[in-house]
């Protein structure tokens, strides 16, 4: 909107008020972008008590601003306190909690129902909304078809970490009584103790969408899933959440050339949007939380990814080993440490890098074999700063071969009769990879904490 | 693409194989639309076996087709069979399910892992896809953040529905021993047996993101939820699901007549883009599935939605119940049955209607009452051939009006002392919605039962 503009409505909460002289001046910010519109008031009186935090609701002329660092502002004309945020306190109201000044982010991570209204925890949100529709974008601009795959599932996940139970029995208060019920009916209907439960059945909330949306993808061709994802694991890390939103695309027809090309346009598309499309909250990050962040994304989106043999990746590893001792000493077989991951992207590549054809004892089941008998089409993708964003594989579509790597892992084929259909029924080819959203939205921002990513974290023995 | 085009590669399933004389016409659809493409082989040879859910690839030439009902088709050169469907038992595997008839949708349920490729579910598929990119379009196009809402919660959704409990104690098979460690845990840690508890609480799958949404609406101003809610009610009914994705916009600083705009604009802009994207799918329903659907959708999108409120509701109701008894006598202060709500739409306003100011009784503890101390500024949109499809109000902003209500429900203020902050805290009047996301797609798709509208359907006792 070009100054002058009258009658100009400004309406959202008082970031700081400065008194001068005859003026008043009052930054106000209603969350839609970094900047507060800074409002005027020269002989125009404002309501006694306006605080930081107050709800307003400003009428005025948007004028060029005289002042630095700001196109324009309000020359405010009237002001309706709409709610007070009293700075001590009032009626029995604690005082505000955010009044002006730093707080540390462990101390807003208490206060997750107002932590969205500082600089630093909305310019996140924006981010991670924008990057949300970015991920959309990409994907229905490709063909690709949003899959929902179920939250709640009978599953268990093959090792690929703990899981919470879905149930509507009670396990503490009413557990004996809640137990000898559900051994009754079991007794009657059967042989689980869960035959009473919800679904007649034992059921998770799921650790990936993966093996469904394979399902689809030997319908649609195309699938993605943006859906949150579980695991109960008792690690209070900063990298860490009991509840996160997972990515994962499944393409038929896709080897893994085809899917390592998708991975990398995906992840410079995400980058590339944020850059052009949240400059202002970039620069914040770049500015207050990690010096050198935009370079940083810059170089991933400029450069091509270099692909590497994981048995190339180790006798570079065993190479370097001599010179620079590692922790973890490598060798192959061993799986790749977040320390051998970070050399190898940021010292020997100096830029990101796909590692495939990794052991395929220390990868899941359904990976596509190779014809060594050692390896799997696995890829993982490694960037500067962070190591590992993406992993993936092209699938094992060869119902001898999979059935063969599932007895050999001692698995229930009866209970993946489902899974190994699509190899019974019309196999293709094909291949998918999956990242977690709040790792992401980690590297984009620089934000250290990942409770600091998304709304609601949830961590072992932590739900605010 | 415009024919001729010369080495086409067509990658997909067998849909149908016909001989003629000299002549293979074999049709492969890839999911990606409705209509499958014939390709010719004339003299070129075919796979023995080749039939029905087959994977093949096909180069030819694209050329416009002499036959009626296609633009183009195929010439084949050559054939490749990825992947056998064998029609009839073979090496111990059971003859592909899908045969080319018409199979009921009762069968299909239980073939999850392969109903995505009939005409039907992949068809409900791409609508839903489409449909999920509508509603993020929509809400980025006017400004709104979208909110990940927590999945697992501790708030208990004050009698929003039956919850299902998240943990990682086992209820049934170690219920003895897992209640014994809890207690043994809550007996050192404080009074809860759930202090042993992954979370060290109690704690749910969430009913609605709608609390926490508010949240974030005072923070960022424009916010919107889309994703997984659950309930675990036992209605076996072709409407309920267990678990479902639900949509619930919020907006600061809107009041009740803001909120109707947005939820008429939303549900014409759903409407109007999958006739304008899925005409192909949709000719299919209009056809297959419901007569007369596509006039449905096209007068919703062309009509104006009337306002009424809840009181002359009623009054019109008591005047048709002399006329056309109703099984529920309406009266003022009754929650508005499906007979009643199919009645104000279909034969009083014939045409989507937004009843408003229900009795306080009858709504949600969080609504803005009216000075008539008797009722609430809720809103439901009612549309013709469904009855209810959107629910919201505006929020009660004041605090002390708020803490009366849920004092007088009974309300634990002190477990809501996080949300009663967004009052007592530069509190905005703000506004919101809730959708289902099924039932949405089964409005525009015409499919009765909703458990064909989502990829895998979780209900009381069942999960497939």
């Amino acid at each position: 909107m070009e100054p002058p503009q009258e009658n100009i409505v400004i309406r959202g909460w008082v970031r700081t008020k400065r008194d001068m002289k005859n003026l008043v001046f009052v930054e106000v910010n209603d969350g839609s972008c970094f900047s507060s519109i800074q409002c005027t008031f020269d002989g125009v009186p404002v309501p006694p008590g306006l605080s930081t935090g107050c709800s307003v609701e400003i009428s005025g002329t948007l004028i060029a601003s005289p002042a630095q660092g700001q196109a324009v502002e309000v020359a405010a004309l009237s002001i309706t306190l709409l709610g007070d945020a009293p700075g001590e306190e009032k009626n029995g109201i604690a005082p505000y909690p955010l009044q002006k000044k730093r707080h540390s982010l462990e101390f807003l991570r208490e206060l997750p129902q107002l932590r969205g209204r500082t600089n630093t925890l909305a310019a996140v949100m924006r981010v991670r909304n924008r990057l949300s529709y970015a991920v959309h974008r990409f994907f229905q601009d490709r063909g690709y078809h949003y899959l929902h795959t179920p939250v709640i599932t009978g599953n268990d996940a093959e090792g690929a970490g703990s899981m919470f139970r879905v149930t509507t029995l009670d396990p503490a208060r009413k557990a004996a009584g809640a137990a000898q019920a559900a051994e009754s009916i079991a007794a009657k209907q059967g042989d689980s103790p869960y035959a009473g439960d919800f679904f007649g059945r034992e059921t998770f909330l799921t650790v990936s969408g993966q093996l469904e949306a394979e399902t689809y993808a030997t319908a649609l061709s195309r699938v993605y899933t943006f859906g949150p994802t579980f695991r109960a694991e008792n690690s209070n890390t900063v990298r860490h959440l009991a509840e996160f939103w997972m990515i994962e695309p499944e393409t038929a027809f896709f080897r893994l050339p085809e899917n390592m090309t998708l991975a990398e346009d995906f992840l410079k598309f995400c980058l590339n949007t944020i850059l052009d499309e949240c400059a202002e909250d970039l620069a914040f990050f770049n500015e207050r939380i990690e010096k050198g962040l935009i370079d940083t994304l810059r170089s991933v989106v400029e450069s091509e990814f270099v692909h590497l043999t994981y048995t190339d990746a180790i006798a570079e590893l065993e190479k370097a080993q001599g010179s620079r001792p590692f922790e973890f000493k490598p060798y192959w077989g061993c799986d790749l440490q977040s320390e051998h991951e970070r050399f190898l992207t940021e010292e020997l590549i100096k830029g990101p890098v796909i590692v495939t054809d990794y052991p395929r004892e220390i990868k899941a089941f359904y990976m596509k074999q190779n014809d060594d008998g050692k390896t799997v089409r696995a890829m993982d993708v490694l960037v500067p700063r962070l190591g590992e964003i993406i992993g993936g594989s092209e699938r094992e579509e060869n119902l001898e071969a999979l059935e063969r790597r599932m007895a050999e892992l001692g698995m229930n084929a009866e209970h993946y009769s489902w899974y190994l259909d699509l190899r019974r029924y019309g196999t293709v080819p094909h291949s998918g990879f999956g990242l977690g959203f709040e790792r992401l939205t980690q590297y984009i921002t620089g934000m250290t904490n990942i409770r600091d990513v998304i709304p609601y974290p949830r961590a072992a023995g932590q739900l605010f």
